[in-house]
């Protein structure tokens, strides 16, 4: 189906990330991702036993703007062959979070020594996906500015349960002005599988972030005067519902260090 | 081209606009025309000598978000078969404002005594015409709700001139919560020939209004604690330029006492 100019332009594209791909895999880019490999899609990351996927796959379901899923394993499998020729889960995320009973315990750079045959690997869209279109169309990231992860908050919006899944929402930040706000609205919205449209814009007080420069997760960024804080629906969200959920053992992504696939963002976009 | 379903559809939505449409015609009705005739799109208008119709068309070309053309007349024709099949602009606006040497002179409401054969009409877009997406999305629109006329600012926004014409954009202001708000922008991202999506949001001293409780133009609405106000383009601009042109004599709307023409928003909508 695809033209040999589209393969000519993709291949390049994957060329370009190859290193980037190489260093995580071996373990020796450990950092986060944001800003990294422009144009190809990221993914959060939920590695759970198979007991609970069911319920999981209902999670994503009821919460499509929070958790759009756009890959998912076979038991056992470390393979995504959806979203990577020869990804393999187990190495491919720059670093690991494990779950034990729904506390935060190791982090890792990979799953060698824990991997098991009844894992299943859901992967959601990224925020960091959208950042190549908002820079593309000249609009500045503040995050990649200032070469920072990405600020995000637990937030007080509720998400729909699903079995033992149930949580508030984590979004992620950042600031533009006015004119800028809207465009970056209107970018967005044509990424639903990397959260879409922000959910928020303007007081942080009002989806219950209490001191916008004090993220939860990642780093805080310069907010400038006369600009407005922009919250998207965040790939983090999974993580409190899996505290929530107490399940014994479980693996994500540690936050802003995604999985790098072969997709191109594009390749997801609406309109 | 059209077929009988879209006929019934659009004729009903005539029939339900025809006593509104007669009452503005008769002179009976010179009241704001926000919140009327929902589904039908409402005009700007301005009409001048055929000698500066080329610049103002120029001016229109120059700033398509503040002066989206929709319709263009011959000189001397008050008719816009375009736009309506009997549609005359000497009785279909409900209030004219007569400028002389650049000054608002008399308000009439019909142009009978005041016609000459040389004058050409331009109709332009108005943000009214996407009040009824909004409400159709779920979105209340407070000046709707207040049944008051939209609030309206000089804004610090500079046009582009042409020829004579230049000036500041004047703007309307809507406020909405931040998830409504970021619906508003994507809806009213689809209808550019109704000013599309906001020009600014948050701050109004940002963009030089220094009270959002004052407007230059319409009647001031409740901003709700946590709202945001959205800032749209507005078909008023044009009179900010007729001001700086000084020219001996030009006729447009009072602003929010629009022209109603026999088009469908959706027809003029994108996406």
């Amino acid at each position: 189906m695809h033209t040999g100019a589209y393969s000519d332009f993709k291949n390049n594209l994957l060329d370009q990330a190859s290193e980037l791909r190489a260093r995580i895999r071996s373990g020796d880019h450990t950092a986060p991702t944001s800003g990294q490999a422009n144009s190809l899609l990221q993914g959060n990351v939920v590695i759970l036993p198979s007991e609970w996927a069911g319920d999981f796959l209902l999670y994503c379901q009821n919460n499509p703007v929070a958790c759009p899923l756009i890959g998912m394993s076979q038991p056992g499998d470390p393979a995504l062959p959806d979203l990577g020729h020869d990804l393999d889960i187990r190495t491919d995320v720059p670093e690991y979070q494990v779950f034990r009973n729904g506390e935060r315990a190791e982090k890792v750079t990979d799953l060698k020594s824990l991997w098991q045959d009844d894992l299943v690997t859901f992967v959601l869209g990224c925020s960091f996906s959208f950042e190549d279109a908002l820079i593309r169309a000249g609009l500045s990231v503040r995050n990649v500015d200032e070469g920072r992860n990405v600020s995000m908050f637990r937030s007080n919006i509720a998400t729909r349960p699903a079995g033992r899944f149930s949580g508030n929402m984590v979004v992620s930040m950042r600031p533009f002005n006015g004119a800028d706000a809207i465009r970056a609205i209107q970018i967005t919205t044509r990424l639903p599988k990397a959260h879409g449209a922000p959910v928020h814009i303007g007081d942080p007080a009002l989806i219950g972030i209490q001191d916008v420069n004090q993220p939860d997760f990642g780093d805080p960024v310069t907010i400038r005067p006369g600009e407005l804080p922009l919250f998207w629906a965040c790939g983090v969200t999974p993580q409190l519902a899996l505290e929530n959920a107490r399940l014994p053992f479980a693996i994500t992504h540690v936050p802003g260090k995604m999985l790098l696939t072969e997709r191109l963002n594009e390749e997801l976009a609406v309109l």
